[in-house]
């Protein structure tokens, strides 16, 4: 796979990536978007393609699909590359000439990084137990991905809400035993689900260990042999089980964007307000990551943001020219 | 004409405050927006209804009436108060408790004030002559507003582009003599209306001065007798003329704003880029008018700006209420 050269490297296919593409290109900058969504439009796209959003300027009531779909039509005439189904994994270098990897193995240099991955990475909540990763992906999950795994197993499920009941009603015919742990006596589930679970309880199939903590592991090479509860009055339970699924929601993370050293502040990138940079010089963060006194999370202040980020971008793509400012109505399209 | 009483007073109906009526909306804001044009939509609809804009985010492209025409549509839930072909004459108050006046005599209370008035008013340059100030609106003029004033009478126009011209042109055959003083040989006007001139020269009732530049004026109780010119080497001239026509093209002015006592920065308004907030507590400035580090004149900034400017307008208006962000998309169009 040839390497890619571009000037601007965008991070996250959101409306605020999208567009900021579209500056770039009037800009006269070339840009390449990298999205781990195999499609273009992040959340818009993936939570609520068909929920209407209100409040884009001169848009009166637009979902977020047709959002999407005509930031791309807007992009067409710069055709940026999108680089969809692939994480960033790696970058080096500096401002002007940086260097990155993409899960894919695609590589791509850039002069300037404009990171826009909206609320970061979906990650599950957790529990803080001591050793917890030892078991991770072998007896312990967070979500459930091969159904087949747990047939005829003896399964703890932790959590009080929808993923936790629905998966306790999904496994329960196929499963030896399984345990359902929460620390209250009430359950924040769907009447429906929550019927079909007592149904299955009555079957002798689920059983209920209310209000109940995970305490601690025991078992041997990842391999779960107990899990250990408490109660309010820190009274041990020890429930035999091969399985813990634990839901405890999800939480958004920075992911591998942690590890490139860059001024964080609570989970956001901290950016000067006057450009959108970064602590590292030629990394610009806009949209929802992206934090700086009186910010707004709205899309609409994500796009302004863009533009911001293109035009002191263009510093870097273009060390030795002078940017002068020009309205798109006077210049068209072509720079 | 009874006190209208509304939360926030926007001046300026372009873009930036029109959209901004519509974020106050979202807010739970009453608003009203006063504009000295007779119509909503400020340089947009005035100045190129039909040129095509291409960075608006997700349109990718509209004209300066559509783009207005969908902000007005926008507006519609929350119906602000357009009071149109009035300009705002006078503020008084503070922060919570601001009085207005325009000059069609409506009084106005508002709770903070958000100023959007783009470049702000269009002016004509002055000549630096000493005194000028005793002639205009009697014998020397920047515009032309009566013809039949200027019948029989001896006219200096002074400027070399396509205002200077095109009166010339006009004027001459009604006006018993037409100087036309510019300060190169050379005209920067349409060749068409250059040989126009031409031929008025030719037929004596236009004389070319060139290279001339006005000098002084001589005349009594506003009443203009001669026009003092210099050449190059300040050789002076003196032309006897009734009155003075001088095109030395539009300045902007913030105007009547400048009396306010705002923190100004080269003609613009000094916001602070976290709030939008002027010197003055509970007077914003958006859009074109407004200047922090960093600003970008785009119409895509001025929406965020205004955003940013409701939300903290909002402490104004409801002092003991918190505000909770919500997105459009969850909350609607109703607070």
């Amino acid at each position: 796979m040839s390497t890619l050269n571009t000037d601007i490297a965008i991070i996250g296919a959101g409306p605020s990536g999208l567009f900021c593409a579209f500056q770039a290109g009037m800009l006269g900058m070339k840009s390449v978007i990298i999205d781990a969504l195999a499609a273009p439009g992040g959340q818009c796209h993936a939570l609520y393609p068909d929920k209407p959003i209100y409040d884009i300027p001169s848009q009166p009531e637009i979902t977020g699909q047709a959002l999407i779909d005509a930031l791309l039509l807007q992009n067409q005439p710069f055709a940026p590359n999108y680089l969809l189904g692939q994480q960033v994994t790696m970058v080096e270098g500096d401002a002007g000439n940086f260097r990155l990897k993409t899960s894919l193995g695609q590589e791509i240099t850039a002069k300037a990084i404009i990171i826009s991955v909206g609320s970061g990475l979906f990650m599950p909540n957790r529990p803080p137990l001591a050793e917890i990763e030892l078991y991770e992906g072998r007896s312990v999950f967070y979500h459930v991905s091969d159904k087949q795994k747990f047939n005829d197993a003896t399964i703890a499920i932790a959590g009080g809400g929808d993923s936790a009941i629905d998966w306790a009603v999904a496994l329960g015919p196929q499963a030896k035993k399984i345990y359902v742990i929460h620390r209250r006596d009430k359950f924040r589930a769907m009447e429906h689900s929550l019927q079909k679970m007592m149904a299955l309880v009555a079957a002798g199939k689920i059983e209920l260990i209310t209000p109940y903590q995970l305490h601690s592991l025991n078992g041997e090479n990842g391999l779960l042999r107990e899990v250990v509860l408490t109660d309010l009055d820190n009274n041990k339970r020890t429930l035999e089980a091969q399985y813990l699924l634990a839901f405890f929601g999800l939480k958004t993370e920075l992911g591998p964007l942690e590890t490139w050293g860059l001024e964080s502040h609570k989970n956001h990138l901290a950016v000067a307000a006057h450009n959108m940079m970064t602590s590292k010089a030629g990394i610009f963060a806009i949209g929802d990551i992206s934090t700086y006194p009186g910010k707004l999370k709205l899309i609409l202040t994500g796009f302004a943001e863009g533009a911001l980020a293109c035009h002191n971008a263009y510093n870097f793509v273009f060390p030795n020219k002078a940017l002068h400012f020009e309205y798109s109505t006077t210049k068209g399209l072509k720079s």
